[in-house]
């Protein structure tokens, strides 16, 4: 046996079990009492050993309202990997005018030679002609099997609706599952206008400008176009009550659907908008009042939402400072290190999550949704030796020095958390231990991925 | 005292009051006891006095879809008058580029040699341009104080949302109230297409194209709008529970929001869609099931919604059948003379309305919301003498050479009520007896009417 | 013509018309302009014409929990006229074994030779044997066309549910309204229990032992219950949006069901329990949160809820605190002058509620559900001449001193409204003149009540 | 190595690995590829591993309503092995005035000599005195963590609502969850007696005698002693969407709660009492619509219903048909043989459940709500090797001669499916081999149960 790790606690989606796991050929093939002996042994007693996080929703190295963040494919990869996140998928935005293979193509590009970890990516659709539709089955058949809408202004989704519901048909029809970005484009439209008009210029004012009811509102006209599209969706990033109800009434009524929440809205709420610097909290949809937090927590718990996703995007503090209205605010942050720590640590050492269905959201979920499963999210035998082994006594205060996205700010700065991942491996590679970086920049692959299969 | 009308019952909103009524100038000055003598002595005995039909849509003398409506406004409002309506505000839609103005005069121009009633007038918008937008001030500082939008295609509503919600904040500014037709473009858009694709081209089909959801998504959509827009809205010919759902809940929670129905959904259900000759059946939204009936009249009882009204527009049946695809079907239909009999004989005769709540629906709440109220819509001192002496015992069977519309069929052929006016007065004017009309074309004066004020 | 009240504005449920009222035996009349002469004549000008206030809750003279209340038929119904009210229908509590005509007859007793105002009386079932519901018919022939029921421990509700719901049947059978006190007998208890072993006594606790979730759930039972009993019902002083939100279902669903509120639930919220002597506000329900008396005004506004009635009962500062536990503290307090003033100030001056629901809400609906309408609850021609002129412009400040209940402290003490009679008239006779009580003891009569039907 | 199962696919609640299992000392120490060799090797290809069922809901041996079941824990247990059950709960009903120690006893001793499989008990509570309430904390320290409530007149609930509600704080208190049957005595007691009284004594209206929202009420009703009781509930064989959506809301605002539901009305509906001899199909509650059959399974694949289990209780055809009335028919049926492949076949089979759902809803969710996890439930290391070898593929025509109950009826008979267990291991050892029974009576031992944690 090539490796063994030993007296850990191998947790997955459903069971916590105190055994040894053994390693060949870059995968689980062995799993029980008294394992080996192995060329390499390590030592798991007293840690967990977690499916590595699967983060179906990131943007590594986009450009966004003239800005380009900061994290390239390793810088981003590598912040994945000390996390405890062996596998994301990227959206790869197109150019005007570009077909989806070409998107798919820049995207690699940029990843090829970088990335540490295993990666996907989702196309993202914004101009939902006829051709772009057509082009779709082939994208299917290469392995990515998800697309994504913007229902808001860069998108023209108002305008296009009738199209992208074509968009949502096509997909459904292929086997593909589309992601849903749910805002209102013509309620945000019209409130950062009179914010605008108004002089209501600043963080503080952000929040009024997306309202709970817009994402809501935006939800359920989601809900209703996939239902008559016949096509399964994913709602990503989803931040309040508004955004549920719709959703819990739908799949009680039988309609494929899903749902994605983001750190963001289970750890931090609106007063932070009055904090100095507050840019750095801005996010689409905006951070809600505390009380959404729990509604987050209840949701992902009650399986009324099924994944943690962090939309990374590392920009630095001066990036997020530059708009000068409630629309210019860039949306996102650096997140993707800190998901699986904040998650264990708010989540399940604060009883709020259970530790199977913290694995179950963070791995095993967004792997099974996009295809991925059983390679990815899951510790089984057959399955890609991608194992974070989580030392849960480990004190951690967050600090920006630590961190190796290249934002200059970091989001949870002096937070003290419980639990880290102590060895980070990728199909049986260690690629992190100890917080030193062992794997190497291009390791990663580009994963192709199945047709959608419901939960 | 000019008229006295003799031992009938008086019926308002609130009272049924046996007493004797007097008129002078054209208007009620006495309400009492033993009035007399008079110039004119009508004895109403075992007969009730009904505030006149108020009807708050129609579209009487209209082009539409390359048809024009075989009604002008003598035979549309002898129509109205001979069935016990004694107003009507009929909707002006603008050619390409016209301003409300211009389309307000143009309107009149039809109405003003013509109608034997008093009729008002609103503006239909569907270029919510910045101009359109500033004229509105004018427009109800001449008494029009409602104005309409259509969340269908012929009004590219989704392209133009943002500028509608516009328009509904201009009229809530300055004191309108918007009148709303809701179905989502984009889902009947896309199921019109999907369905002429299929080769599903005829009346039976007709209702899957315009799903209850569409109705339900489309006032949902209204409702948020009008939420960001501090505005009240008034949402035309709803059908069924979806659509209600959302009403009675931003009404519970303080919105300013109203709810009108049609006869058509308040008689009859979408297995007329088996008949021969279905397309006499179509209106937008379609018919729906039968347990929708009973959601409609509940709704009329419980104040969910607030009026009646016909949507009246008179075809012939070539018109209505010229249409291949279910998308092409001519919606509406001649239905003005029926109105005040149908829901007195199926609402009051069955039970399913209060005699009081008749009157409320059909003509003092319309009146109230569209800014005619006194002077329309009720039985008091001070009020026109818009008086409707109704039958309640008089047996009825509906046919077709009875009627007073051009439309060369009637849609509820055969149907047996018990309830029919003997005589209408306008204005102190006998102007129907005993089906005998006796008031002259042009008559009928063009309403100013007044600002907004909630019920 | 006896008497003639001239210039004034003639409010009903429906109109607001300047006008002259004209008075023979007692009743009206006339309504018109230019009325005249008369024996009395009483100028009206700028000033409302409603009908009196009919409030369907009261408890003049009570003994409950060990105490007698304050007021009895004279004090009591003084009260009431001297604020507007001019009929009052009083709860019968019958004590042990006692039937329905034995109980009625001694309320009459108490009433007879001391109200100054007509007077109906529901029978109270506390015993819901076989016999009590034979008896129910008859009651009903005599005119008492109402029975009440509590769905807590002083009626044991919960071990007798099955008792009480064919009480329902034979009430609905019979044309009877069944009024009912939905708190939940079980869970009240519980807490009650709780917060008294936990040392939580006084007045800061009260209203955590009967939360909006007992309110609720007792409404949704009762709901449930009269469906199966083919029953309607009225629902008593309702406070919260737990309790409306099952009634607004049931009755869009085309239940007969009706709610009533609570001035106190308007006009207060639950910080007054901070208060010194907060036993004051001590009622059942209990003062909810802020955001609940806007609820309770959008549900009156809306038609979700169709009476204010009072639940006067008045007592001594001293009979409020004796009560040793959360349970023990004694509900109800005087208001029966407050009613009329109270809800216009706040309600119409506010803009809440409309003139006309104003009257609707005090006089009209109450009238017509408990039969005793067109004799009472509106201004129109036959009507018995209970009328109240109103002055809406002259400022009060209430005052313990000013008031006409025995009870030696005034719930609304200090606050500062507009508008107040100056005249009550009941049947033609002008029972308070500017704040003198003009009528005798005795002369009002009891009311024989009509069966039931629906608003 | 004792044992190895060989070439299966080893499936779990979140997994379905294509491995070997080794077994020691009746329990799984190894998962994985190439295992052994082993003293006993079974061929499991192309089968599936599933982990033994666990039902959580059954009446064995009985005795209700004058009736004594057929089955005792022989007939029972080999039932429910030969169908793929390897654990069951048990309800020990007690005896008036015994204790809870009593009642578990007399419950051990039917099971001890007989049950070929393990078992629990949880203790019915139909007295909740103190003295009972005192009891519990000693009944869960052995090892009962579970106790059931009837809220319906066999347990009085009405009147002694306070006093169960105890219980359930009781119960919360020591870590115990609250079994509830959940229909709402006082609706069924009325209808019940209506019915009677009407003649309509068949089971043709028995599901009139306990409509849909007696369900939804009791639900209700629990949830809010629940909640103020600050204890988590189980609801035991929900059946309808009335029952569904109280959950769901409660669940979504974070409560304690979970449900059951039954094979009964997964597979059946009420169209079935128009059968002859439908006194086969009585259970409480009654089959509901058709409609209602896709609620559940929607609501188990949501995770709004959390187990299946069968209320497994067998009756004579005979004792079926004694009762007279709607309420004396008597209730159950026997189902344990056919549980899991009729959830198979029609859940999995038909794409309304996943494999790994189907095993989480008929293992792992019951062995971890009831403290009976990672003994069972999980097919993982360390785990007691409780295994069933299924055949995806065989089909089985369902015939009650082939049943192991002693019912003399099958409630499937004639069914098809496809899918039947081959083997069923019990702690690693082969109790039933193609159908074979090989376990001997009283080798099932009773479990200890650990104390409540939540999912």
């Amino acid at each position: 046996m090539e490796c063994v790790i030993r007296n850990g606690t191998v947790v997955t989606a459903s069971d916590s079990t105190p055994a040894d796991v053994g390693i060949e050929g870059g995968k689980i093939t062995h799993i029980g009492q008294g394992l080996g002996p192995a060329a390499r042994e390590i030592d798991a007693s007293g840690q967990y050993l977690f499916p590595g996080g699967v983060d179906v929703h990131t943007h590594v190295d986009i450009e966004l309202m003239g800005h380009r963040s900061v994290d390239d494919f390793y810088s981003g990869t590598v912040a994945a990997a000390c996390g405890g996140v062996t596998t994301i998928v990227d959206y790869a935005l197109p150019e005007a005018g570009q077909s989806i293979q070409g998107s798919v193509d820049a995207w690699e590009e940029k990843a090829r030679d970088k990335s540490i970890i295993d990666y996907g990516i989702h196309p993202v659709i914004l101009e939902p002609t006829q051709q772009i539709i057509d082009e779709m089955a082939d994208a299917i058949a290469e392995g990515h099997t998800s697309f994504k809408l913007f229902m808001i202004g860069m998108a023209r989704f108002d305008e296009l609706a009738a199209d992208y519901l074509k968009v949502m048909a096509q997909a459904g029809k292929h086997g593909a599952l589309t992601n849903i970005h749910a805002e209102d484009q013509c309620l945000i439209g019209y409130l950062c206008e009179q914010m605008t008009t108004e002089g209501k210029l600043g963080p503080k004012h952000f929040p009024d400008s997306r309202p709970r009811e817009s994402e809501g509102l935006a939800v359920q006209r989601a809900i209703s176009m996939a239902k008559y599209a016949e096509a399964p969706i994913y709602l990503v990033h989803l931040s309040c009550e508004e955004a549920l109800a719709p959703i819990r009434q739908a799949r009680a009524h039988g309609q494929i659907i899903y749902g994605e929440t983001r750190p963001l809205y289970l750890h931090l709420s609106r007063e932070r908008f009055e904090e100095p610097d507050a840019e750095r909290y801005v996010g689409w949809p905006p951070l809600r009042e505390a009380s959404q937090m729990q509604v987050m927590w209840d949701g992902l718990r009650n399986d009324n939402l099924q994944t943690v996703a962090t939309d990374h995007c590392g920009w630095n503090l001066a990036q997020k400072k530059a708009g000068k209205t409630v629309d210019e605010l860039l949306p996102g942050m650096s997140n993707l290190e800190t998901l699986i720590p904040m998650l264990y640590s708010e989540g399940v050492s604060q009883g709020k999550l259970s530790l199977n269905r913290f694995v179950e959201v963070s791995a095993t979920n967004p792997a099974k949704l996009f295809g991925l499963y059983p390679q990815k999210g899951t510790l089984a035998v057959g399955s890609d030796a991608d194992i974070v082994i989580f030392d849960p006594r480990k004190a951690v205060t967050i600090r920006h020095r630590n961190m190796h996205s290249r934002a200059d700010y970091e989001l949870y700065e002096g937070f003290e958390i419980t639990g880290w991942p102590t060895h980070t491996l990728s199909r049986g590679e260690v690629i992190v231990e100890n917080g030193t970086v062992l794997g190497n920049a291009g390791r990663g692959k580009l994963l192709k991925r199945k047709r959608f299969t419901p939960l």
